[in-house]
C-alpha cells in the first residue's frame, strides 16, 4: 500500500535525497574509526566531522564548532545538559507544554521545577515566566515549538527574561530545527538541543547539543569512555569535543546527517515555504471538516506544521486505525507529553496529530483530510 | 588506493554483506518511528526489533529478550551498568587490562577499584583476583579478550569467584563477541555488555547491553525521556525494555545490526574459522619478522585476532604512518586501554596493533607484513 506520512512530527519522511545512498557508500567503501586507525579515510572522516560541526554552528549562529557535540539524539543530549548542569536542590522555569524528553529527567533528579502557562493557543509570555523566578531558580528550559499544537515560543522575549535574572537558557529544538532561527549568541543561550532525524532530515540515531563555551568546562560528562585522545590516562579528557564524545561515534548516522544538513542550508528557504503551504492546506482543510476541533494556533499565528485535532463523533484512536488502514500514518495520544494535553485542556484523551513535511505533496493532505471527513461521518 | 584494512578491533571493516543497501532500503521505504506513528509500517519495524532482542538474548544464552536494551554502543552501555548498579561507596575488582569504557566511567564516579594483575601474557587468575575481594567489592568488572593483546579471559572461572562471593558479574565483551561464547546463565552475569560495530559486523552507534532480569528493577536510567508508552506521565515507564529506552531509537543502524546478526549467526562457524586462520597467518609471519616483538598470547592460547606488536628498530607511529601511506590501515598507541599497557610493560610508548577480520585475504596478510619487514629494514 503507497504510504501517505504525515508524522514528521515523529521522524521526518522522506529523508534529504541521496541521503541512504551516501550512508550506504560509507560503510561500503569508507568504514573506519576516526580518532583510532591510523589511515588517510580516517583523516578524510575526521574532516566530514568537522565541517559537520561548523555547519550546525552556523546554522545555531554559534562561532565555536568544538561545541557542537553529536550524541543519539535530543532526548540524550537533554539528558546530558540537565544532569551535567543543574543540581538537585537547584529550580528551573520549564514551559508547560515540554516533552518528556524534559519532564523525565528533571522528575527522574528531584529537580523542582515550576510551568510557565499558556493561553488557549499554548503561548507562554516572558511576564508570566518572569513570575516563577525564585532565588533557586539556575535555568528556564524552552519547548521552541510544541511537538502536539506547534505553537512557536516568543524565544528571544523569554530569553531576555532568562538573561536578566542571570538564568541559563536552555531550548529544545527538536521540532523548530531548521525553520525557526534559533540564534545561540542573540538568545545567549546556554545550550541547545537539537535532533538530527525531524527537519534536519537526517537518520534516526543523530542528534546532540551546543554547549556554550564557558560552561563547557563545567558540564559533567553523563557519559565516559575511550575518545582515542589522551589515551595515557583514565581521567576524562577536558578538550572539546573530546570532553563530551566518548565511545565511537556513530559514523554512518552521522554520514547522513552530513549530507542532509548540506541539503538543508542549501534549499532551506524553499523547504520552509513547502511547509509553509502544506500547513495552510492542511490547517484549512481540517477547518472545513464538521466534527473536527484544531486545538492550538491559528494559521495566522507562529507556528510549526504540526496540528493536532479532536473529535467528538468518534474515538480518536479509532480514527487513527481506519486512517493506518488506508497507509494514512498520523499519530494519536499524548505523544510524549502529557504537560501538554494538561495545558490545553486535551488530557487524558489526546489529539490526533498530523504533521506534514516539507516533501508531502498536497495531493496527500486532500487524500488524508479527505478520508478523515469520510470516516467521521460514517 | 585499495585499502588493505587490519583495524577490526575499532571497527569491523567490511560489514556483513548486505547490511548498507538493508540500512539504505530501510531509510528510502520504511523510515518510521516505532511505539509513535499509527501505521502497519510501524508494526513491522516494531516485530523487527523483537526478532533482533530474540537473536541477541540466544547468543547470550538468555531467556528474556525483553532485557536486550540498545543504546549507542558500548561505551553508553557500560556507563548505564556501572552508574545505574554502582554506588560511590561500593568496590569493584577489575582486570588489570581494562579498556577506558570501564576505567574512565570508574574514575569519574570516584568509585574504589583493585585490578586483578596478570601474567606475561595479559591473562588473570580467579584466584588473584579472589585475594582482592573486600566487604566492600560489589561487583567484578572483567574484559572478556582484550583490545590490546586479544587473551581471552577464563570467564567461567573469574563468574564462579564472583557468585561465590554474591557480586554482580559484569562482562565488556566488545572484541570477544560473537567469537567467544558469553552465556549469560552459566556466568551468572549481572549485565552484559556488547558492541554491535565489531565482532558483530553491524553499523556504528548500535551496541547495547542485556541487564539481568532480576537486577532491572534496581538499575537507575542514565537518560530519561519520552517511550511512546505511559505517555500520560512523566516518570519513566518499568516495564522493560521501555524503562532503558528513552528517546527515538536509532532504527536504520538497529536495521543493520539486524541484518548483521543474523548474517553472523548463520555463518558463526565458518566465520571464526577464517578469523582463526588469518590469526594463524598474521601470527607466524609476524614472528618471523627480525625486530619485531608480539606482545601478548602465543598462538596457542585462548586468543582473539588481534596482534599487538613492538620494535626497537624505529618508531612505531613512524611504522603505523609508513603503513597507512601505502593503504595498510592500522592503529597504533594505547588504543584507549593505558592500563593494558602498564601490566603488559608497553606503557607509554604503546604498542602497533594489527586485527583481521573474517574477511580479510591472506594476501592482505602478505602484503601487510611483507612492508612492515621492508619498513623496519629501511
Amino acid at each position: 500500500m503507497k504510504r501517505t506520512y504525515l508524522d514528521n512530527g515523529a521522524t521526518s519522511y522522506p529523508k534529504a535525497p541521496g541521503m541512504a545512498a551516501e550512508i550506504a557508500r560509507y560503510i561500503e567503501e569508507d568504514c573506519i574509526n576516526i580518532n583510532r586507525t591510523d589511515s588517510n579515510v580516517a583523516m578524510k572522516n575526521f574532516d566530514f566531522l568537522f565541517s559537520l560541526r561548523t555547519d550546525l554552528a552556523k546554522l545555531f549562529n554559534y562561532p565555536h564548532p568544538e561545541c557542537v557535540i553529536f550524541r543519539s539524539g535530543l532526548t540524550e543530549s537533554m539528558n546530558w545538559i540537565i544532569k551535567g548542569l543543574i543540581r538537585q536542590d537547584d529550580h528551573v522555569v520549564v514551559t508547560s507544554l515540554e516533552h518528556n524528553a524534559v519532564m523525565r529527567p528533571l522528575v527522574q533528579q528531584k529537580i523542582a521545577f515550576s510551568r510557565i502557562p499558556c493561553n488557549e493557543f499554548g503561548y507562554c509570555s516572558a511576564s508570566d515566566a518572569e513570575k516563577l523566578i525564585r532565588p533557586d531558580t539556575v535555568a528556564m528550559i524552552i519547548n521552541a515549538a510544541s511537538n502536539v499544537f506547534g505553537g512557536i515560543q516568543d524565544l528571544e522575549s523569554l530569553a531576555e527574561v532568562a538573561k536578566r535574572h542571570n538564568l541559563m537558557f536552555i531550548v529544545d529544538s527538536a521540532q523548530a530545527t531548521p525553520y525557526v532561527n534559533i540564534d545561540m549568541e542573540k538568545l545567549h543561550a546556554a545550550a541547545i538541543c537539537f535532533a538530527g532525524h525531524k527537519g534536519l532530515l537526517g537518520p534516526q540515531g543523530t542528534g546532540g547539543f551546543i554547549i556554550r563555551k564557558e560552561l563547557a568546562s563545567s558540564l559533567v560528562p553523563l557519559v565516559a569512555g575511550g575518545t582515542g585522545s589522551k589515551s595515557d590516562s583514565e581521567e576524562i579528557p577536558q578538550m572539546l569535543p573530546d570532553k563530551f564524545s566518548p565511545g565511537t561515534e556513530n559514523l554512518p548516522g552521522l554520514k547522513g546527517l552530513s549530507w542532509s544538513v548540506s541539503y538543508v542550508l542549501k534549499n532551506l528557504d524553499s523547504l520552509r515555504e513547502s511547509c509553509r503551504k502544506n500547513t495552510e492546506l492542511l490547517y484549512n482543510k481540517l477547518k472545513d471538516i464538521k466534527g473536527i476541533r484544531i486545538v492550538g494556533p491559528t494559521l495566522d499565528m507562529s507556528r510549526s506544521s504540526v496540528i493536532s485535532i479532536t473529535t467528538e463523533s468518534m474515538d480518536i484512536a479509532a480514527l487513527a486505525a481506519a486512517l493506518a488502514e488506508k497507509g494514512i500514518e498520523t499519530r494519536v495520544g499524548m505523544h510524549c507529553a502529557p504537560a501538554a494535553h494538561k495545558a490545553m485542556g486535551t488530557f487524558p484523551g489526546g489529539t490526533l496529530r498530523l504533521s506534514p513535511g516539507p516533501f508531502t505533496s498536497s495531493d496527500e493532505i486532500e487524500f488524508a483530510t479527505a478520508e478523515i471527513k469520510r470516516i467521521i461521518s460514517l
